[in-house]
C-alpha cells in the first residue's frame, strides 16, 4: 500500500492573477481550470506538469486556513497531495500507526476528489493530504 | 518551451533518521539513496512516487540554507523542482523575463543533475529549482 504518485503541490499565493503569470509566462504552464471551493474558503486555479498538478490557493475570507498561513509564513509551498487508492482504510490505518488525522473520514476537495489531511505534527512539519479520484475507482 | 514533469519534492527536515519512518513506514516508501552533498552542506535521502521524487534534507553545518531555513520557518516543505530539458537556454530565458536567478548557470546537485535555483522573490514565495538529468542529453 502505497500512493501511486503526487497528485497534486498546494502553493499558498495573495493573489491567483498576480502569482499565476510565473507559472504561465515564465513555467510555460496552462491554468486549466479556476475554481472556488466554499467550504474551505479558497479560490484554487490548476496546472498540469506530468503527472502532477500545482494548486494555486487564494484565501476569499481572513478565516481561510490560507490567509493563516500566509500571515504565520508568508505565500509559499503549503502542502503535497498523494494520490492513493482505497482512502478510508488508509485513513484507519494511518491511524493506527499514531499518525493524527485532520480529517478522519474523507470529505470532498477541488476537482470532486475525496481528500483528507493528516496533521504537520505527525509527519515532520508536512502538510499532507491523501486523495482519491472517485471517478477511477 | 515547459518542464516535463515534477522532478522532485525538496523536505527540510532536523534529522533524516527520524523523518524517513513516517515515508517508509506509513507511506509505504522505499528509500533507494542517502547521498551528502558537501557543496550544500546537506544530506539527502530520496524516496520515488510516480514519476516524482520525495528529497529529504537534512543540514550538515549550522550554515546551511537548510539549518537557516529550518531555524525561520521550521521543518516542512523546501523547495519544487521541475525537470527542464536545455537548462542553460531555460536560465537565459527565465533572467530575460526579469526573474532573478540565484544560480546565473546551472551547477551539480545532487544524483548527478544540472540544477538551478531561482529567487523566491520572483516566483511568488516558493524556492523553485529548474534541473536536467545530463545522462538523458
Amino acid at each position: 500500500m502505497k500512493p501511486t504518485h503526487i497528485e497534486h503541490i498546494g502553493v499558498a499565493v495573495k493573489s491567483i492573477d498576480e502569482a499565476r503569470k510565473f507559472y504561465e509566462e515564465v513555467l510555460g504552464l496552462t491554468c486549466y481550470s479556476v475554481e472556488e471551493i466554499a467550504e474551505q474558503k479558497v479560490k484554487t486555479a490548476f496546472f498540469m506538469v506530468g503527472q502532477t498538478k500545482i494548486e494555486l490557493l487564494e484565501a476569499t475570507s481572513l478565516e481561510s486556513p490560507v490567509a493563516k498561513f500566509i500571515e504565520n509564513k508568508g505565500q509559499g509551498i503549503h502542502h503535497i497531495a498523494f494520490a492513493v487508492t482505497g482512502l478510508e482504510n488508509w485513513l484507519t490505518t494511518t491511524e493506527g500507526k499514531g499518525v493524527q488525522l485532520i480529517d478522519k473520514t474523507p470529505r470532498c476537495g477541488a476537482e470532486g476528489l475525496d481528500i483528507a489531511f493528516l496533521h504537520p505534527k505527525s509527519t515532520g512539519g508536512v502538510l499532507i493530504e491523501l486523495c482519491e479520484d472517485k471517478n477511477k475507482k
